[in-house]
This record gives structure tokens, sequence and C-alpha cells, in this order.
């Protein structure tokens, strides 16, 4: 199975901003990167980073440029790949070896790995017809789409493949869940702050 | 297994009051109260609600009174049972039978399922000494708490049992995950709201 991990560098993570500067985000999405290269890795799996922007790609696995749209960009792979074909999202932090083993087994022409508030985080192709579309709510498009080209549709239930980090919020699940570079690099940084309902994380000191 | 699901029935789900008043957070918490017991006798469990506040419990299953704590609630019931005891929030509009079966079936003295933002949504126990504590980050403490009695732990990953219908942006997850009454109850009065990042609900014209 071909497994790409897009990823797109050049401004990554903007919805981070409230709580880290650009710099801070490049490195966190660095991180967050090759700690998903390593998991696929882990599990059996050669990730191939496909790079939607441009700037330095500091990840040890092949690069493969495509700087259009994260849609067109995977939409390209899949038509051009016989093979099946995974793509998981570069900013899975607490993605781990099983979780990905439970993605690239699970049987279905289309395995949807849904992420929080309705996209789709990571996902398995072998339909040759299946194409990708990711903006909006693009699991229930997925799913839509799936059924279009009459493949087999199987959903994987995964909170660590759900939680991609792109609010502050999610740094309390990296800090609570993760245990790569990552979690390390949010840990030097944030401290959880419980207050009552979920929990979040504040600035430490340093 | 003796499978319990808390439900704290007086003023609940407050973090929902900007999105609905007193009266729809009481109905659309038993109709997720309802769908967690079904789910739950689906997957071969008999529930009981512990029902931690006074007021009616409209769900068709025994029901257990203790007006404590929701933490001394179930502790109470570890105390009290010998057999392996499964906790359930009755929150939880995503579960279905196949990530309940999960649970019920996953191996470990202590099974925990994470919930967004450090929760503990359900567990199951087979160690006479495990005792839990709901407030602040409970995963971590329950982690901890395992540790220190010596229970085996093992933690369940599962999107659907992470998520507990809390805040209001957890109304879209229902829209887009949920098959049951809160779900025909959530899309009676909101849509989705697609506005670039994580999808949200808007109410909608009704």
């Amino acid at each position: 199975m071909r497994v790409v991990v897009p990823y797109g560098a050049a401004d990554p993570k903007t919805r981070l901003s409230p709580v880290l500067d650009a710099g801070e985000r490049r490195a966190l999405a660095a991180a967050m990167c090759r700690d998903v290269c390593e998991a696929v890795q882990a599990s059996g799996g050669d990730p191939e980073v496909l790079a939607t922007a441009t700037g330095r790609v500091p990840v040890d696995a092949p690069v493969r440029r495509d700087e259009r749209s994260l849609t067109a960009a995977v939409n390209a792979v899949l038509a051009a790949t016989e093979d099946d074909v995974a793509v998981v999202m570069a900013d899975l932090a607490l993605a781990t070896p099983d979780a990905l083993g439970r993605l690239f087994d699970a049987d279905g022409e289309v395995v949807l790995a849904p992420g929080l508030g309705g996209g789709t985080n990571a996902l398995v192709c072998r339909h040759p017809a299946f194409r990708v579309d990711y903006h909006g709510a693009s699991v229930r498009d997925h799913r839509a789409a799936a059924r279009e080209v009459g493949a087999r549709l199987r959903e994987l239930d995964s909170f660590r493949l759900a939680t991609d980090v792109d609010d502050p919020s999610d740094l309390a699940e990296v800090l609570l869940h993760g245990d790569g570079e990552a979690r390390e690099w949010v840990a030097d940084r944030f401290d959880l702050a419980v207050d009552g309902g979920r929990v979040g994380v504040a600035r430490t000191g340093n």
C-alpha cells in the first residue's frame, strides 16, 4: 500500500495563532509530521510526504511536491496509482502504529477515519474511481463519493486518528495522549489547565 | 458484566445553554440516555441507569438512585459489586453496539475509554481495589489510580466513545455521526454550519 502524508509547510496551523507564533507553528507542524511518518514506519508502511506548499520538509522520508490544493494533489496521487493508497494527515499527533495498523487492515474499498468537526483525517482507497474533496464537512462528502462510485465503505472508529491538531484545545489532547516529539515540544511550553469541563492548556513560565 | 449508566437529570448539559434552553437540554439528555441504553442492550448488555439527581428518568431500564456526586455514586457501585463493572456515560450520543462491544471485550483489569478534553467517558473495572475520581483530567488520574492498585491497564481507542455531548460544537458530531433518537432531535433543530475549519451548527428556521 502506498502511504501518502500531505504536509503544507508554508504557514501551517494558522488556527493555533492565538497561542503559537509563526515559527512555533512551523516547528510543531514539522514535529507532528515526523511523528506521523515514524508511526507509519512502525506499523510496517513506507510513508511518502506530499508537500503542498513550498518550503523545507524536515522529515526523513521521500518527498513529492505538488503545490496545487490538497484536494488536487491527493487526487493526482489516486489517479496515478494502481496499488491501494492510504492518505494520512501530517497533524495526527496522537497516531500510533496500532491505530494506523487498524486503518490499513480494515476491509472496505474506501475506509474513512473521521476527524473532529467533519474532517477526514485518514483514509484508505482501494477503488479506482474514488476521489477526495477536502472542503467543508469532507467526511460526509466522502461517504457520498464512495456510494456514487459503488465502493464498499467502511469507517474506522479511532479517537487517535480523529484528533488532528488544529485548535489550541487540541494541544491538551497532545499532552494527555501523545508520546512522540510533538508531545515533548508541547510539554516544554504548555501545562494542562483544569478548570471544570474539558481540560485546556496554559503557557508555562519558560 | 454489570453496566452502569450515570445520568444527572436535574439541570443537565449546562454548557449547552448558549444554544439550548433548560427544557431542551433535559429532552436531549433523556434522548441520549435512551440511545446509550439501547446501544448497550444491542451489544448484549443490561444497562442500569444510575440517577445522580432527583427528577424523572424517562428510560426503559432499571434505575438506581444515588444523589451523591458522580464519583461517590460510581464508587459505591464498584465497592458493592464482585462482578466486572462497566460505567458508560449517558451522553455518548455516538455510541454504537460495536464500539461498546470493543469496550466490554477489551482485556485489562481497568479499561479506559478517554473522552475529549481529558474525561473518562466509559470504563470497565475488573479489579477490586480500583476507584474512580471524575474531577479534572480524570483519564490521567484513572491511569495513575490503576497503576497504584496494580491493575493491568488498557485504553480503548474509540472516537465514538470519546465524543460526549457537552459543548455546542459536539452537536455537529451528532449530526455527522449519530443515528439514534438524539440525532433526530438535533436534526430537527440544527443544521451543519460549514465555514472553514471544523464544522459547527446553526439553528434552523423551525
